[in-house]
């Protein structure tokens, strides 16, 4: 429980990686989580949104997040459990648990309105993977549609002792940032860890604002690292130079729908994964926007070598 | 394929009967069963929203379809097989077929709105399960928030073989039935078979307007059979006078969220399930609502005898 | 403020007549208020959504409004003021109020979510409008997609002093009559009016759940005058017996869309209107509707002469 | 017609000015509109969603054209008449027309689902406007919620001669471009002027991929001009050079709701408006965002002198 309510540093939103064929590719797997530890990452959060996760079949799931757990070793795994129900949530929670994990995370469905529909729903949600289990909340309503308001999360901090961090992706939510650390300081709500989301798109200040840290998907998870180790260290101007030089990429990688692509394409020209191969439901990448990505890893890489990538 | 392609009649949506501490309740299964084929079914769904299917883990589904398969014999059974990802569709959609169900039903993912993401959602979906299983579209706006126009059902018949039925519940929906029955008179779409959920509320027009039946759960399906056959029988008034005389208690099921409720209480009253308890979330009913239901039946057991239960 | 914090019985939501070339038909407007008023209303509310509001120009909502104040004389007439923003909401509720309307009705913009948003929306409308303008909430997410639980609406009636009823039409809803009502016997919510609408579809019980009357478009406003007035006599059975033979052709005009060019259509039928025009967009009535009309017409005349109407 | 066919460059998509009272400051607006074409604006969009338009009431919309329109005097004004209904629409058009715009702009109404109810809307509207008042597609789901194809726009294109200009704000929206010009190219739609919205951020790729220019509301609208002139010119690397300087402000100013304040902001930091104030609904920018918009400027004022204001 103490390890993630007190996370910091950067959880890498995981890829799933597929074979050509729509295989998974355990191998790949094994290879990314090297990669994300030698990065600098503190922990990773797999079978996330990005991690293509409801394109998973109930027994490649499990599989998936004991190959990721194994691989990460004493390093924490969250493993997103988010289902239509309870009962298959709650299968794949106790599994992930029983395998290693160091917690869940769970995205609202999005039918959820009102304030107190969400929190019932969180309510239920923790009573049916069980107490002992940390989760996660997953706040990202440019994608779930459920809009919660600081004070709601204030109210499931408070009815759930297992409620030990926030994937924080409200967009705009700088002010978010910055009420729900307010409630900790007033004593109205209890410390948790708020790691952000929305593809790095304002982790600059973000930091600033009182995040721990990011969990999210940039091909250039070293980046991120770096620039929360920057802003922790106070050198501001220095996080925001190295921020502002991966921003054109960043915001081109934070596309709806066509991110994802973009992300396993460059993990793949970065030697990171066999095969960027997505499973349908997909957007393959047009010509046009392979061009694009590469003139911009050009670009990216007179700031930062970690871009320099031999042609196509 | 042809026998869904040319169903007629009454295929109820079947309840999942839960004991009290939640788990699967399979001899009320087994009651069920008997109870719908008695009352007259030509087939029957299970696995739908009324039949708690997000509730179920994936053993759970298979157990469940399983039974009711058993359970009618010879008599069509349709699994509904809707997931977050098509790994989960394909791996259910299988098994079931693999049990003997007749077809199984896809409710389409409620981010769809474009034409063509709805008609290649079905495409993908039709692929992923395999093309030799017969499905149903399931076509209601109000619950998943996606609409499909007549032409894009046309479409899916037209795109995917294998697509033998649509339970038609838009709402409103009777100049839909029209316009499908327009469309295979003039030759621009093969004939499907149309049966009608939407708790029933229009059936006795959507007959008329070309309907083969009804898809619903309403809780005197009984009823839902004879109006059916009187309306094939051309005995127009008989159908309507029978109709009328349920319609404040099927008006009163079909309140969302309630009526899952009022079903499963009103069955339990009949005798068929031990009962009336439903998995998380739910709706309990109040006093008040159980004491209109009886009011309900009370009124209606004056034209209908079958509605005539002891007093609670 | 009074006399709408106190309201009982009907007020019909007025359609807005048209002459065939879509101009505004003002002699229908008073032709209609006279039946309105013969069939026992105790109140009107105008420029509503069944009223074809949004389609009328700043100039010609006042014109409507005028003329139905003028026709009724001194009873109510509530003025439907929803509008995109709050300067043209202010222009027409003191335009209306000068012109001697009892009160404005407000439904909230499809787009908000927590009950922050609502709360505030609403005391920012009442602040706009000015203070001693009495308003009426109208509760209806099938439309307008906002979900206000009791708590919320407990909340806009303490905010604000001149929020004098709701126009309930939340589906379900017969809980939240139940709810309300419970809050002001436990003094945590001061008194307001509650008329509901949802077309009048579940106006047998919310009678008996403690609603003070109906606010709806039902062709046949005399049977909800009579129904309600049934209830507060205590003649239960005979309310419901009146209501249940209407309930067939009530659930037909409670379609969207379709409703409001069935009511028009019936109300043409019955002499009120000169023509059943509508103003882009519109769903016209196709002949298979018209026809089921009738026929629900014919069945309903033998309960209540008032539908006897000569053949088309 | 043609002028706004052929539109290339940047249309600024104005604020409207108010005092500290809520009352509009037309002086300003003459000031505004002096600095839009002083920084090579070809033309400007006014009354859309960013110039509050929404919350102005029927006769304060006209004067706020009327003033932009004089002050622009033989450059394009484009005026947004997104309304409720086509009588309002179509009385705000005619106003804008007779008083000497070039055109209007239209958002389709967030209920819009199905390619049918999008086409149709657009014949409709265009029909109430009148076929010769030139009009521009506002295409933004983020903010309307409604998912238009490019084969739904090329059937509004081919539908309505009067349709003149695409505002692409899609999101992702690089691929749409390349299609819509496709269909120009195998000669499937007619032209028609694009010019891109969306915050401006994807500008630097949008004009590679095709678009005219921009139609937006950056604070910075010099810049975007270069962008658009450099791009035109054949310097891709200085474009993106300028463009990456402006990105990590530009990507600020792009969150809903705060970005209008900020925009408000920085224009009366750099003299151009009075106030920054905002009629109600309104975001109030915290301290935190105020300082964190005086360090993107600092930070933007090394690479572009424009940006270099004296302190607060």
């Amino acid at each position: 429980m103490q390890a993630l309510l007190d996370a910091r540093g950067v959880y890498p939103i995981a890829l799933t990686p597929f074979l050509d064929d729509g295989a998974i590719d355990f191998a790949s797997i094994d290879c990314l989580s090297e990669f994300y530890l030698r990065a600098g990452s503190t922990g990773v959060t797999v079978l996330g949104q990005l991690g293509e996760a409801p394109k998973l079949d109930a027994g490649e799931s499990v599989a998936v997040a004991q190959r990721f757990i194994r691989a990460f070793g004493t390093v924490p795994v969250i493993v997103g459990v988010t289902a239509p129900g309870f009962a298959a949530m709650r299968a794949l929670a106790r599994e992930a648990m029983a395998l290693g994990a160091a917690g869940v995370m769970i995205a609202p469905p999005n039918t959820l309105r009102t304030d107190d529909q969400i929190a019932g729903y969180y309510a239920q949600a923790a009573q049916a993977i069980g107490g002992e289990v940390p989760f996660v909340i997953q706040d990202y309503p440019l994608t779930f549609s459920v809009q919660m308001t600081p004070a709601v999360i204030r109210r499931i901090v408070g009815d759930n002792p297992s409620c030990v961090m926030l994937k924080h992706e409200d967009w705009p939510g700088l002010e978010k940032i910055s009420t729900l650390r307010g409630f900790e300081r007033d004593g109205s709500m209890r410390h948790l860890s708020i790691l952000c989301g929305n593809g790095g798109l304002f982790l600059d200040f973000e930091c600033e604002r009182g995040a721990d840290g990011a969990m999210t998907g940039y091909a250039f998870p070293d980046m991120l690292c770096d620039v929360v180790r920057l802003q922790r260290d106070g050198q501001r101007d220095a996080a925001h130079d190295l921020f502002d030089a991966h921003l054109p990429l960043l915001r081109y990688e934070q596309q709806p729908g066509v991110g994802l692509g973009v992300r396993k394409h460059v993990l793949q020209r970065r030697g990171l994964i066999a095969s960027a191969a997505q499973r349908a439901p997909k957007a393959a990448l047009s010509d046009a926007t392979r061009a694009e990505v590469e003139y911009l890893l050009a670009r990216l890489a007179r700031h930062d070598i970690r871009a320099a990538l031999p042609p196509l």
